[in-house]
């Protein structure tokens, strides 16, 4: 029998441009649900709910909810906020003084922590209460799941743009260093290699988090193709690392998770550029490094049509899952095939999803430790979806 | 009466992405002409033609060509190289030999003083001979035309991507500046205004090298917005400059023409951030850069139809005048009316884009020198096209 009561949607951590999605397919689904007596949007995730400041998501006209569902970045706020037992003892409070019996928290493994413990402290209290996970990051490091909601996108539009900027570099040939988000895991920085259409294109050179960045090897090895092509195209991960774990570069400063900060920075690209500059004494060779940044994670109109289908549906199935089983979880994703692309959503334990992330597999990387292998693109591909094929002369 | 012989086309300076567009209008415009009886691509423009490395346009199927024509990036291949007389003359020497009677040469003002200088020797030499100047440049900063192809695109790119920047920022409060391309026009900086949609859209502040730029004015616009909406999003051209026409930081590389590098690093943004930071000392407040880099000129699919369509165009119109009137020129965009947009082409003197370049009017930046003028609006907003509508909550 299902309980019956409010619900509260809220999302967390950095925006993507499919995490309105999932709130909007939730929402929706919700609306078909007897159970669930009110819906309510939290303002920025948990700092929100604290505060008790809600909006009411029963309101909206489906035209408001469809152009928010194909909007970037989260519409109720979002927040970095990984709260400790005091504050989610706090959430869980507002939650029983308004009668809130369902609660859903977009995010990542963060997300998955509090909810985790939101859940255990509704057991331990014997009140009748379901929370699910619904997974979202750009940066696909969730465990169980076979990709997360908003990776794709952020996929396609790396694709993109290594496509357009090696095009550029054949124009105008040099050394073109670029920096992509991904702090821990290499996935969206290996989504590169999807720019390759023939051979010779770029990025000649793909350096992941998962190994270590040695700077002799990484000059030796831009050398190497510079000398051969005349040019050459690189994909450095943020968060890339020496053999000690310790960052290439970073700015010193940490975030409200203890993270050093590498985004909103271009500090990387430029300290490598300057780097293979230096190698190159005397020799006159174009060198520049761009950082992407943040439009890799909400830039409007790069959208993966996978990604932004089975975010919809993450949302609506977290909502099904809580009403018809009422036990908490995080939702993931099996992948049944690739030609044609199908997939099924279930239900994981919240702590197979919380505290921990995971990496690129070994099987991805290819030996040299500066490329991906054919492996990764058969996974990645029906994700990101058909990309435009460039003409040539 | 029309002359007969070869012609030749070739692309130069920084990239665009419909810079193909021009190409492949002139290509098969020149298809049509029986006094063009061969056509003769240049790789990497005058360097090319020097070394005499053409590539036969004569022999590509429409199909190969319309994939190139959406393909971003000179095709041909680009160059940075403002020829004296002396490498003119031997571009010249490369032409008689091979009985070219047309060239065109698609590039901003120092390709149009190019074709001027070689124009001028043909006259002087009573050679049979046409060249004509096709405009391309994001920066949209050619004289005599209403716009440049190529810039329509870039500025769509800008606006996209202040969009989802300024949602993003919705979602995560915080101070957030992102450094524009243009070195000393700010015509696309200024097109990240048609990225507000309501009361409380950022930019909040757009800076054009147009106006002076001062740190302790910046410093206080941004606090005074970050105030009034607890968060602030900021868009600074590459170009600003002090009063005394100092670049407010540089790297200190030059470029092969003389100017200071101002893409391909983070280091004005970085910069930027850093003392906005310190003003707040002892604050906590998020502050972050990004620079948008080359993503702005060779995005794959983002792309203005008009932008497209006009680049198409005015290829095809320089191989027609050429033929039919002879006279060198460079072709110019005259805007009829925005409600329909239209516009027509015509033929200005090359000598009247050579060299000097013009920047945004007066009546398109606000009296504080920090925003644009709904003037300026009203302007770009044909040529750049609808923008999706951005759903709230």
């Amino acid at each position: 029998m299902a309980f019956s009561g409010k619900m509260v949607i809220g999302q967390s951590g950095g925006p993507t441009v499919v995490i309105n999605q999932s709130l909007v397919g939730a929402v929706l689904a919700a609306r078909e649900q007897r159970a669930i007596t009110g819906v309510l949007g939290a303002r920025h995730g948990i700092a929100g709910i604290m505060r008790e400041d809600f909006v009411d998501l029963s309101a909206h006209d489906s035209a408001t909810l469809e152009r928010v569902a194909a909007t970037p970045a989260a519409a109720l706020g979002s927040v970095r906020l990984k709260p400790g037992r005091e504050e989610c003892a706090s959430v869980f409070e507002v939650f029983r003084k308004h009668d809130v019996r369902y609660f859903f928290y977009i995010g990542g493994n963060d997300s998955a922590e509090t909810a985790h413990i939101i859940a255990q402290m509704a057991s331990e209290a014997d009140y009748d209460f379901c929370t699910v996970h619904i997974p979202k990051t750009i940066d696909n490091d969730l465990r169980v799941t076979d990709h997360c909601p908003g990776f794709a996108s952020a996929a396609r539009f790396v694709a993109l743009a290594f496509m357009g900027d090696d095009r550029d570099n054949a124009a105008l040939p040099g050394i073109k260093i670029n920096v992509v988000m991904g702090r821990h895991a290499g996935f969206l920085t290996a989504a590169s290699a999807l720019a390759r259409q023939q051979s010779g294109d770029g990025p000649h050179l793909i350096y992941l988090p998962e190994r270590a960045f040695e700077m002799s090897r990484f000059v030796a090895d831009v050398r190497r193709v510079y000398e051969e092509l005349g040019r050459c195209v690189v994909a450095v991960s943020e968060g890339v690392a020496d053999a000690d774990g310790q960052p290439i570069l970073t700015t010193g400063e940490r975030d409200s998770h203890g993270n050093v900060q590498l985004s909103g920075t271009g500090a990387l690209g430029d300290f490598l550029a300057r780097h293979i500059k230096e190698s190159f004494a005397g020799g006159k060779v174009r060198v520049r490094a761009d950082t992407f940044g943040y439009l890799q994670r909400s830039f409007p109109t790069i959208v993966s049509e996978v990604d932004a289908r089975e975010a919809r549906e993450v949302g609506a199935f977290a909502v099904q899952h809580a009403v018809a089983q009422g036990v908490p979880g995080s939702v993931a994703i099996r992948r049944l095939g690739n030609t044609p692309y199908a997939s099924e959503y279930f239900i994981t334990p919240l702590s197979s999803v919380a505290r921990k992330t995971r990496s690129m597999r070994d099987e991805w990387i290819a030996d040299a430790g500066n490329d991906v292998t054919a492996g990764w693109l058969e996974y990645l591909r029906p994700l990101v979806g058909p990309l435009p094929r460039l003409g040539r002369l």
